[in-house]
């Protein structure tokens, strides 16, 4: 189980608008996210679950922009991999919140 | 307005666990903060507001770690500065579920 | 052919040194990296290559500090694909010093 | 001394090409960064020194791409901050090779 923060942004599209593509990734990740969670955040989708499945839909997600029209997409993931106890999207924030 | 993603991470401090750090970074926050809205992810804190009080609140919340005995720091920011219209958390999640 | 900007950093290592992995990650990408160009800088590793193969020996390296001992990483992965013209290392340095 | 990985792309233009962007951003730099060593690589700027220098100019660089048109822009910055030990640029990379 590993936490990936993703951010897929086109450019040069003439519009900074971003929105139609996020949602379009969005409907990707709906379709193909299947045993992953995730969520949709003001800077990017955090997913949580297999790594190896993860990727791959990342790397299906990367498609998106180009087959909206895009011809220079800029992608950034972060990986969290902790393999000594199980980490959660909800895990980690619970495990903040509870220090405060 | 500018909105920020900010993930602050100590190494080499012999324990795989950070929440400590992360929720000692949100104390100074809420201390510091003023004037700025915040939103604790599972990946880091997305800050909106003023980007010079952002960068400025960033600056000190670097140092948390290193008061709390970490000898290596590694911070990361993204910033989306957008000054056609005023981008804001909630404003930008929800224009991506409209469209969903 | 795309670019990819890669950063691997083991957490709770206990040591504030992280040359050894990535001299470890650094040797995995001389065995496995064939096909791909790539140039280690003081902040990641810039690879340059067809973007399946450039994931796949990403998905290798983020073994290699878990195989080191590490037992949480964080990797961090910006891709740069553009597909109207042939982008590589050289020419996008090249491109901006020509301009200055 | 820290470290800083800075990328400054603006989103909207129109032009997938970013090299006019960033050689403004390089000559601001070379104009402001007294004090500061900096490398240019292909997937961004590479800045040693002091952090609040580093910070100041960065803010500087942040307004060039506004300044030459665009609305929206997006700069990724990723400080290494290390005080048990000078690092640098060089240092970092000489340390990984010698390990090689």
């Amino acid at each position: 189980m590993a936490l990936a923060h993703l951010s897929i942004v086109p450019l040069g599209t003439g519009s900074t608008s971003l929105s139609p593509f996020v949602a379009a990734c969005e409907k990707e990740l709906q379709l193909h996210g299947e045993g992953l969670k995730y969520e949709l955040t003001a800077m990017g989708t955090i997913i949580e679950g297999d790594l190896d499945r993860i990727l791959t839909v990342i790397r299906r997600l990367h498609e998106v922009p180009f087959e909206a029209g895009a011809v220079r997409v800029s992608t950034s993931i972060r990986i969290d991999d902790r393999r000594d106890k199980k980490g959660s999207i909800d895990q980690k924030v619970q495990s903040v919140k509870e220090k405060l």
